[in-house]
């Protein structure tokens, strides 16, 4: 197997790999293993690979997120990979600026891209499926329905609710707002779809901030 | 009390804020409350306060972070002081490169604006206080004693250990490493001063992914 782009370069130039060197490989979608560098040259390196391991399993997670920021987009995907999601979901929502979902990181070599670089933060091959919703009203009603059905689904919004549940052994689905939280409407439709509010504590954290320390307490 | 400076912009462009708004304030250090527009000048606005509201509690929670990379360095900060840290303590590894130590982002008024932005995400009021030790051995021998005494001590590792408990009612000091891991003798050292190695399962997360799992399941 030859490299010649950013994994060529990060073996090189992070690992100083040579010729005889032992590396962590995974190939996507399928086992992980290790690659025997048989050739360095200016601008490749071929490997012998050996893919024995199967990636760690996913958590049983359907993240339904509101639209993030292009700023935050990266790091949301990055990080909900790493930690495992099965799938992810980016829903509009009132308070996500339509300019949003104009932003070139929508486009799908960067969608991809940032989920591969949490699969390899977290030795996982297996991308989380990604999917974009981009009215809330026909996500809530031809969507949503299907990914609550025989799941805890659970939505995190700062107020009086119960506080998030610990430790559950079934498969869950996640809803988070919006930096500015979603709209009573937003909440109504999705509490009428089956969808339980529950608080996550007195501070309002940054979206990756708060699933990762929802999936801490969930799993 | 008059805002010339990026609260200024924020309250401007991001709550396009005019004379009569109510905005939420927060003196650093003390209590929360609103904020009345009375001026609005193109370079600055003038508010009435009223600070009424307690901040939220602090977890009673030390962390210890081998030094992260400068370009990760922010986010740790802004993410574990928004979790609600109480005490962060940067500290040298084997691992740490060595140019980290030099970084224009260990300068004081960058450690203190990204716990700001920590606190303002959070809205809380109260900074976590933040020690850097340049010197790992001095750091365990000397300082490490008194953070672990009387506390559950807990140091997260990748290996067969225990899980990471949950739901724990007392103060926590949580140690992590840097991204290549602590060394078998720093290992050994945290060990022998009474920090419990647990596991966080199969996936390697970056470090502000980690603690904000952690803090999910221990608090």
């Amino acid at each position: 197997m030859v490299l010649r782009d950013r994994r060529f370069l990060h073996a090189r130039d992070t690992h100083r790999a040579q010729v005889g060197a032992s590396l962590r490989v995974g190939l996507l979608g399928g086992n992980q293993g290790t690659g025997l560098v048989t050739r360095m040259e200016p601008d490749l390196l071929e490997l012998e690979v050996e893919l024995l391991q199967a990636p760690p399993p996913k958590l049983p997670l359907i993240l339904l997120m509101a639209l993030p920021r292009p700023k935050a987009l990266n790091r949301v995907l990055a990080s909900a990979t790493s930690l495992g999601a099965a799938q992810i979901h980016l829903i509009n929502a009132w308070k996500v600026e339509k300019s949003y979902w104009k932003s070139p990181r929508l486009e799908p070599a960067n969608l991809l891209h940032q989920r591969v670089l949490g699969l390899e933060q977290a030795k996982d091959t297996v991308l989380p499926t990604l999917h974009l919703h981009r009215l809330f009203r026909p996500f809530a009603e031809e969507v949503l329905p299907s990914l609550v059905a025989d799941r805890l689904a659970l939505v995190a919004h700062p107020g009086a609710w119960e506080p998030c549940p610990r430790q559950v052994t079934g498969p869950v689905t996640l809803a988070l707002g919006p930096e500015g939280g979603w709209t009573d409407p937003e909440m109504q439709t999705l509490i009428a779809r089956g969808v339980r509010p529950v608080a996550l504590g007195p501070r309002i954290l940054r979206t990756e901030t708060a699933v990762a320390a929802l999936v801490g307490r969930l799993f």
